[in-house]
């Protein structure tokens, strides 16, 4: 399919482009971040250490997330819950790391990039969140919290399928849980605390 | 919590924004749709329509989508697959209809807009696009084709919960089905007719 040069839009709010600004903050971090984070807790670390920063730079809800480069410990895509600052209730942690992640390497299956990577979350993803991992083409998942301590702080998950993690692994996608939890479960609770918006959208079941 | 006056990025490719771009004919359909798009045949039709055109315009898969407020009928949100025009593995057509809406109406929860809104899908939303549906805040959705029809042409629809529409139902989203099926499995088959790309990433289950 021919998709090179065709026109870019420029025109009403009901269309032209979608745009979601990141906080300056997390670009500066995504921009000195050299090191190559090789072990599965360095990297959730990194991920809970983002959702921190989101908390308290009040850019949005506790959640943070990577995509790593696997082989090289790399980092390649960055994301925090950018829900309210956006107004987009698309704008999860992990999407975002997602897309960024696919505009570097130029692909939007990661699994014909010519690597191998892995999204690291620090909390399990929701059923949004859990839909695009398929489709995003990283081979590995590490996650801190789990999706009940989201819960516990108000956050709704959505309906995931019973076995999330063994529809995953049946798909050849690796799942690792309980990296740094309680670290993790801490900024949840931090967050909590501080009157964060717990902004889950209309009629809950 | 205050997200005003957050700085904006403007950095290298691993942060700054993330940009979903249009092409050209789906804003001017956006711009120049103001009919009131009342019956429930009619939405889909014009969700169907919108996967026509991007099968035509050779722009992305065949899948269309379109948020209505649903008492004027009025279009709020357009969306088409954009997945491989934008290196997004999230680029679906309920995806970008449903930001552009939220972007329309100022809010991450339409059911917080002041009316109530719907989504109108041309092929019954894949596991990312359902779990997006609740934090959406549309009330209703109304889908064309069904999920083994676009399965039917090699596209994966993920894994989904047994009863999704029985989830939905639970959070008070109503879910109508089957409308005007043939018209949106043709167009299905028309792309698979063309020789579209079935893009699907890495192992399948």
């Amino acid at each position: 399919m021919d998709v090179k040069g065709m026109p870019v839009a420029d025109c009403d709010s009901r269309c032209g482009a979608i745009m979601l600004k990141l906080p300056q903050w997390l670009c500066a971090i995504a921009q000195r971040e050299d090191r190559a984070l090789v072990s599965v807790e360095s990297r959730t670390r990194f991920a809970i250490e983002l959702a921190r920063q989101n908390v308290e730079h009040r850019t949005g809800g506790p959640f943070g997330a990577a995509v790593f480069e696997a082989a090289s410990g790399r980092v390649v895509g960055v994301g925090v819950n950018l829900v309210e600052a956006s107004n987009c209730s698309l704008a999860h942690a992990e999407m975002i790391a997602i897309a960024l992640a696919q505009r570097a390497v130029g692909r939007y299956d990661l699994s014909a990039a010519g690597g191998v990577y892995e999204l690291a979350t620090s909390t399990e993803p929701c059923a949004m969140c859990l839909g695009a991992i398929p489709w995003s083409g990283v081979r590995r998942v590490v996650c801190g919290a789990r999706g009940e301590d989201a819960a516990a702080i108000g956050f709704d998950e959505g309906a995931k399928p019973a076995d999330w993690v063994g529809a995953l692994r049946q798909r050849g996608i690796e799942v690792v849980r309980d990296v740094l939890r309680d670290e993790a479960q801490a900024v949840l609770q931090q967050y909590a605390k501080a009157g964060g918006l717990i902004y889950n959208a209309g009629p809950r079941p």
